[in-house]
């Protein structure tokens, strides 16, 4: 059984116009609508409310636990040497906590720089603490039903047969991820929009109506998803 | 003719036992022997002293920008609108130009979550503002002489024929980046250390010699390169 919790991030640094925070928004309204009062709906603004980037102490607490395998959330907290240590584990361990108890995971990812924003990056660094995403017993993944929804967004065309097709290191690099963290491929879906910046690029301009189209057909894939999650 | 200056990056998150700050520090080292007195060598620490991640008005105003054109840096900064956007550009400005003054750029980028850590894309991200790396008049690329060595270190093996090859989104994404920005193939040099973690990941302990084979490669690759950028 999966828990009736979205995890929904946000991670544009633009909070209006942001093709990626209406997508999401979109989402999270019909997902909140079909599941109910009693579902909870967590959301976190990544660009506005960045999580803290990992720091050494968070590298040798990784470190001491990796040497150890995998261990229970309290045994990680026990590990820690002294206040920046303790610190690190503290930022981390409610972020940890809260993927885990997330039934869905949406997550709004505009491509910058051919990759996920900064904001994106500091909230996975921060969750991929060694050993947490898998079960002390068995080995097991603890991800395993956790349906994640990626809202990726593109300035640019970045599709299979584009010219900048080699370029995409936001999609592949998500899929390579949650494959890694254990989430199940079957439960991985990833919504793309693509050349959201036709109007603005003067070399783009006349793929609007391609773009149009890209983002009408990200809205269908949403409401599909939200009506079956 | 390239400047005298190297630009030198570091993203570890660890001050001390980094391999990537080891091998990064072998280079400036070798560099600043043999160019001299009058040579000049800029050091950030990207993970100890982080560029501000770029907010809305970075991206207003690069919208702005990007509608006319390619701009002179002094134009951008009199598009500026308000405190935010004056803001966004004033951090943005002085380290645009520290890398086009740069003749050699060194970059330190150990992996992590098979990608940049988060404080490099946070400079990627400042740094690559629209149309700055091109020349106003011309729209050549200002960056095409400026030689560029990644220092990647992966605490796992990622290379050709591993079974992880096709997560390493850290040199294939370094290497789009750097040629979207205009840096020439031949002056972009990749050093890899590979299997740093394998004294204290369980898995990997066997491969402690490769490990060692890997870094003794990186260092030579180091000492070649150094002799003659």
């Amino acid at each position: 059984m999966t828990s009736t919790t979205l995890l929904h991030l946000d991670s544009s640094i633009s909070p209006s116009g942001s093709v990626s925070r209406a997508l999401t928004a979109r989402f999270a309204a019909a997902w909140r609508a079909r599941h109910g009062v009693a579902a909870r709906h967590r959301h976190h603004d990544l660009a506005a409310d960045p999580v803290p980037p990992v720091r050494a102490a968070y590298d040798a607490l990784g470190r001491r636990t990796e040497r150890k395998g995998i261990l229970p959330l309290d045994d990680i907290g026990r590990l820690a040497e002294g206040p920046d240590e303790a610190h690190e584990w503290a930022l981390s361990r409610p972020l940890i906590e809260e993927l885990r108890a997330a039934g869905t995971l949406l997550i709004g990812s505009p491509m910058y720089n051919y990759t996920v924003s900064t904001g994106l990056k500091a909230w996975i660094d921060r969750v991929t603490f060694p050993g947490v995403h898998h079960d002390p017993e068995t080995g097991a993944p603890l991800l395993r039903d956790t349906r994640v929804v990626v809202v990726a967004v593109r300035g640019g065309g970045y599709g299979p047969g584009t010219p900048r097709a080699h370029c995409d290191f936001q999609v592949p690099y998500l899929r390579a991820y949650f494959d890694r963290i254990g989430v199940a491929a079957e439960h991985l879906h990833v919504v793309t929009a693509e050349l959201t910046r036709a109007a603005d690029i003067p070399a783009l301009n006349a793929l609007q109506p391609l773009a149009a189209e890209s983002l009408a057909a990200a809205e269908a894939a949403i409401d599909e998803l939200a009506a079956r999650l």
